[in-house]
Order: C-alpha cells, then sequence, then structure tokens
C-alpha cells in the first residue's frame, strides 16, 4: 500500500480523508501508520478528551450523540473513538440508535470511527491509542472515547482520557456494587441515563452513599441525571464536562493526570508488543501443541511449559 | 526459608499444614514452591472444580458456604480459593458473612484460602493457578474459586474450572447487559440469589430471553433460584453441578475443556512472566522516567518510547 507522501500534513490541516486513512493505517499494524504518529505526535495534546464508559445497554452512544450535538452548536469540532462492541458506532445495534446518529455522519465537523475487537492480542488496545493520538494531531477540539469498561483493552483507552464519565442505569446495581467495592475506579462525573425510571432516585441515593465514603478530592464527583434520547440533561452533563477540565487545567493536576496517563500507555504498548510477539512465536512453532499434549497428560506442569516457551531455565 | 523436603509427600497425603505452607510458598515466589507444584503436578486432575463469578454483593461468598455444606454432608474434601478482594473469605466482609462462614474453618475437611490482590503485576495470577493445582494435589474433592468475574487475573483463574457458574442478584442488570451483548461468556449454570426480592421473575425473564439466542450446545444452562443466606435452593443447586460435570465426563468434553483450560493456562504463565521480567527492568533502571519525560513534552511518542524500553529498533 503506498502511502501519501503529503498525509501528515494533510492530517495535521484536519482534514478528515486523512485522518481516516492514517487511523487505517495503525488499524492494520502498518508501519507507516507508526512512523505518521510519531511524526504528528509533538502536536498532539490539545484535545479536550473524554471516556465515557459503561454497561451495555446504559446509552452511551445516544449520550454521547447528544454531547457531540451541544458541541457543535458551539462550533467546536468534534471526534468519537468507539471501542464498545455493543455500540450502535460500531455494529449491531438498534436501528432507531443508527438514525438518531447518521445526523453527524454528515456533518463535516464531526469525525466518527469505530474499532472493534480483533482478538485479545492487544491490537485493538495499540491501535485505539494510536487513533485517539491522531484524532487530537488532526485538530479536533473534543474527543470521545466510548469504552463498554470491561477487559483489558477498554481499560487501557479509558487511561487516555481527561476526564472520565461513567454512566449508568436504574436496574444497573453491579457498577454500583464494583465501585463501592472498589473493584471499579470512582470516575471524574457520574451519570444516571434513562433517569424516568422508577428506580432512578434509589440509584442516585446508592451512589451517593458510595461517594461520601470515597476519599475525597478537590472535586466532588457530581452525580447527574440524563434522559439521552430526548436530549434531557445533555446540556447539564456537557457543563459539568468542562467545569471539570477547568478545574483540573487550573489546579494543574491535568498534566500530573496527562503524565500518569502516558506512562501507562508506554507501558501498555510495551507489554501488547511482547504479548505478540510471543504468540506469534507459538503460532510459527509446531512445538507448542506438543508441550500442551504433555500438560494434558500430566507429565509437564504449566509453569514448566510456560518457561520452556519463553526458552529459559526451568525456574 | 528452609523447606520441609517432606512437603510433597504430606501434601499428597492430604495434609492440611502442608497445603497452607505449599500455597505460601507460591504466593511469596518462592522457587521451592513452583518445584513443589511441578513434582506434584502428575497427580493433579483429580478434583471437582467449580468456578464462581458474579459481581461485589451477589453473594457468592455465602452461597459457596451453602454448597460446602453441602458437600461435606456428602462426606466428601473441600477446598475453597478466593481471589475475590470484596469476599467475606478475604477481608472486609459484613460480620454476619464472617461469622456464617467460621463453622467450616473448624472443620478438617474444609480448606478455605484468600488471595488478595497484589498489583497488576500477574502475580496473583500465577499464584491463584498454582494454588488451584496444589488443592488438587492435595486430594480435595471438590475446589471452588470464587472471583469477581472483573479483570484479568480473575478470568485467568476461572479458565482453570471445569464449570462455571455464574450469581446474579435481582437489580444487577449489567451483568445480564454484558450477558446479552456478548461480552461475558455464556457460563454453564446460572443462579439468581437473593431470589425473595420482587425484581426475581423478571430478571429470570431476562435471562431466558438472552439464553434462548446464544448457540445451543448439547448443556442447556439451567437457571436456579437461591436464597444463600436461609440455604433455600442450595441442594438443588449442587445437584445441578454434579450434573453438569457428569455431563461433559460423559460426553468427553471434559478432557478437551481441560486441554483448553490448560493452554490458557501455560500462555496466560508465560506472558504474565513476560510482563513480571519487563516491569522489574523498568524498576531497576532510572532511564524509564527519563523517556516519560521525553513523552510528556511530545518529543517522543509513546510506542517509540515501547520500542526503545524492550531495546528494540523503532518501528
Amino acid at each position: 500500500m503506498s502511502v501519501d507522501p503529503n498525509l501528515a500534513q494533510r492530517l495535521l490541516a484536519g482534514d478528515r480523508r486523512a485522518l481516516a486513512r492514517a487511523i487505517s493505517l495503525v488499524e492494520n499494524d502498518d508501519p507507516a501508520g507508526w512512523a505518521l504518529v510519531r511524526e504528528v505526535y509533538p502536536q498532539t495534546g490539545k484535545s479536550a478528551v473524554v471516556g465515557v464508559t459503561g454497561a451495555p445497554g446504559s446509552g452511551k452512544s445516544t449520550l454521547i450523540g447528544g454531547l457531540v450535538k451541544n458541541r457543535r452548536a458551539a462550533d467546536r469540532s468534534v471526534a468519537v473513538l468507539s471501542i464498545d462492541p455493543t455500540s450502535p458506532f460500531t455494529q449491531g445495534a438498534l436501528l432507531g440508535d443508527r438514525i438518531r446518529l447518521t445526523e453527524h455522519f454528515l456533518d463535516p465537523g464531526v469525525f466518527i470511527r469505530s474499532m472493534a475487537n480483533r482478538g485479545a492480542l492487544g491490537g485493538l488496545s495499540e491501535a485505539s491509542l494510536q487513533a485517539a493520538l491522531l484524532m487530537d494531531a488532526a485538530g479536533r477540539d473534543d474527543v470521545f472515547l466510548e469504552t463498554v469498561g470491561v477487559g483489558q483493552a477498554e481499560v487501557d483507552i479509558i487511561d487516555h482520557a481527561d476526564t472520565v464519565l461513567l454512566v449508568l442505569m436504574p436496574g444497573g446495581g453491579d457498577s454500583v456494587q464494583a465501585l463501592k467495592a472498589g473493584i471499579m475506579e470512582i470516575p471524574d462525573i457520574i451519570v444516571v441515563n434513562k433517569a424516568d425510571h422508577p428506580l432512578t432516585q434509589t440509584m442516585v441515593r446508592e451512589i451517593r452513599g458510595v461517594l461520601s465514603l470515597a476519599p475525597q478530592g478537590s472535586w466532588k464527583v457530581p452525580i447527574l441525571q440524563t434522559e439521552a434520547v430526548d436530549g434531557r440533561g445533555i446540556d447539564e452533563l456537557m457543563d459539568k464536562l468542562i467545569e471539570h477540565r477547568a478545574h483540573i487545567e487550573q489546579e494543574g493536576t491535568l498534566s500530573e493526570r496527562r503524565r500518569n496517563n502516558l506512562r501507562s500507555e508506554v507501558l501498555a504498548l510495551a507489554t501488547h508488543r511482547v504479548r505478540r510477539d510471543l504468540e506469534q512465536r507459538l503460532a510459527r512453532g509446531d512445538g507448542f501443541e506438543k508441550l500442551i499434549d504433555d500438560v494434558v497428560a500430566r507429565r509437564l506442569d504449566p509453569a514448566s511449559a510456560a518457561a520452556a516457551i519463553l526458552g529459559d531455565d526451568v525456574p
């Protein structure tokens, strides 16, 4: 595949087609894609990056659709990166959702891209981080990252956000329990979507209880209520997102947060690369199934088999 | 730490203290622990291993308590390995739960061990797999693995189970949505615990809907209802667990399942080892923070920093 020598220039100028092309390159693990990110990286760090996470069915995509509309009304350019396999941005959504979102497809100020999960080799995680950087380099004022909040790849991409928004739905008590148990990290903003549901107030009270027990920083995590389908509560939510960003900028924690995020990203990229090398080595060699035979027959224990694969001495 | 030369022998004879000691060795990453697993591995594969997963607060521990009681009444020896940080087996539980579980602590036929999450370096996952093998080698008839079902380590250990039980609670709709979306794998048995809740029947109907859409194997996933606190439904649940195991044995899928499980374990162990080596290398060198400085200053992109860490040429 030949790569347009002016791709970086066009990307930096905000050309949508160049952005789409660049993301395809990183998605296809094309060395030209990696070189491109390297070239444009000095121009990144300008977008306001919001991570939107939540269980499937909580209405994240519809909510993002509403936020995008708000941003466009404020004349800001937007990019959406969805790595949620259940998202209508990606596939398999209800027709209604698709129709609500298509209005944005026609707007050149909105760039939407989805990435499907391509196995567990870490490829998705690497590609999504690079894609987020490309959107930033292309000068998008706001970048929304949509993730389902389960699994390694999704956790990695949320690490890229300046502001993390958790979307809950009434009756989705498992997420509240996970927050309570400290298994899920406390986000910056919590929204209870589908707030016309009779269980909404119960859920809000529960979340308030959880937050009251969490260590208090200088930012008080707000709990908002939205009905994304009707656009209710969206503008208030966007105001809070802007307020959070202003807060971390003012406090100086944005740069600290970004430093931590970038450290996590570098580690994640290194780990994924190592894992991929390992998987490739196994895919090439036919000795692996022979080793597994020995493990199944209880002649060789799993740890020794792992050491053998790595070419280490048995520990 | 000097290791009893007869530890393997005592472990294989079913000595509880030897089992506890052996697990501590693997937990402390002591080479003697790894050598021990290697030595006793040929004697493993005899336990019936049940993985119990579900959101925090769904009542997994109380349910396991009930199942243990049932197994003891049938005169079977039991081991419980909990790697759920929210479990009362581990810590931080309600006093009521603790009291209900302590009855088992006095019974020599019951061995309970918990492992806390010790960072994300993969150490927990490695240790828990080894611990499960040691319980098996110690001749425990039934092994229950309790996990919260979120995060990499927990996913790894559930791969070790012959039968996977998912515990849901009414109002915990996020898990049902995750099943529906195909993000959570369909387990072998589903139980709705706290079934005295008014939302139970709604949830059962929803799950039935999800299962009707899933590809049908020869095993029809049953949906049971329990009230673990009162012991209601526990015997029926145990009957189903036994029935599932008989089914996979009869069908010949147990050996296939174990082969797949062991393959996953070997890969997981190899990956964790590689990642740990990487973390250790970074912890030793002071060049890492310098690299991150460059990334933060946008002089070096994350992927190039990752390559530099690994000593690779820039891609």
